[in-house]
């Protein structure tokens, strides 16, 4: 199971400066879609010089134009990028051939998408879902990942193993709901604000990993 | 009828110098979605510079965290920002309550949901509603804005006059099909390619300025 840090509202340099805190602890590196917008392509470029080694999603939530946006993240350091499961087929086809075409991946978000959607691109290999409560629908219902339809997807009797989407899970997951959330064995489990406002970042990143894997061999030990 | 020319696929300069070319026939400026995503805000604030006066609007397409993203546009120099609508309720929701809170104007994207939704939302009065036929979905299977499911929503018939949202139609637009797009009374034409890829931008301008809606004056003349 591995744990991605999502990076998001705070300027490129607060950015590297808790990556770099948090780094012994996570697998993924998320430089989160408001970063992109305030900063552009700058924030993935400083952040990939800051971790030549890191594993870097672009979350770029792109909706159309999808070959230039997913060649803009690959060509400025980005190992996956994501695409809005709403937009249109012609535009998830483009992404999965462009990540594809260039041994990148591709990551189907699916926000607000109905769970038939969601079910058919869970199929699909190579690719990653991510079942995600948005932040705005956090903060005005009090929803939470861990309380998500995601749960609903039953992976292991659609699909031989080896096969099919690796899950990742994103949306107000917490120290407090992250063992619940490793019941459901996500392959990836995305947190935010959880580690980047905690008052220590690294100490709050090392709660969570341990909640989520157990006793851990920090890297490079 | 309005003729808002979008800016997408190029450096902020090539923008600002095919805008200032264009001035004299457009409306309505548009900040791509691939300008803010290549370059982020300093976008906004180099062509908000370069034209103090003209109505700029941010094609920022959010999804979610719609506060963030919505005042981010307008601390920038934006007029109007663009929310998809397949989004999550509670993000149209905050998109729209943050424009009017600010006194600016929310453009709801209606790209790949369905006529229900569409038809919905054309009801809100203050907002925009586009009709949009992506870049992908043009290149893969040949639509164009030209035929495009707008068309089969009657504003006349279910508002009374002044009411409802303004309706504008963008997506493969192109001096060929401007006169039919005109014939169906949108309030606002949305160009891209048609004039950013002309030989001459300017020329390109004024004569899809002239076919949307007759003879001229030029402004400041």
């Amino acid at each position: 199971m591995k744990l991605q840090l999502a990076l998001d509202r705070m300027s490129i340099h607060e950015a590297v400066a808790i990556a770099k805190e948090a780094e012994p602890y996570i697998d993924w590196l998320e430089i989160g879609t408001s970063l992109i917008k305030e900063f552009g392509m700058d924030s993935l470029r400083q952040i990939r010089r800051a971790f030549p080694d890191l594993y870097l999603v672009a979350d770029i939530k792109t909706f159309d134009n999808a070959a230039y946006e997913f060649n803009l993240c690959f060509d400025n350091g980005a190992d996956a990028a994501t695409v809005m499961a709403a937009a249109p087929e012609e535009t998830l086809a483009i992404c999965r051939t462009t990540a594809s075409s260039r041994g990148k991946r591709c990551i189907y978000d699916l926000l607000n998408v109905p769970a038939s959607k969601a079910a058919a691109l869970t199929q699909e290999r190579d690719a990653v879902v991510c079942f995600h409560v948005g932040k705005d629908q956090q903060q005005s219902i009090g929803k939470s990942a861990a309380g998500a339809d995601w749960l609903a997807i039953d992976r292991s009797n659609s699909l031989p193993p080896g096969h099919g989407a690796a899950v990742a899970v994103a949306g107000g997951i917490t120290l407090g709901n992250a063992r619940a959330i490793s019941f459901m064995k996500p392959d990836i489990v995305i947190v935010g604000s959880a580690i980047t406002k905690a008052a220590d970042p690294r100490q709050a990143a090392e709660a969570l990993k341990q909640t989520l894997v157990g006793p851990i061999k920090v890297k490079g030990e």
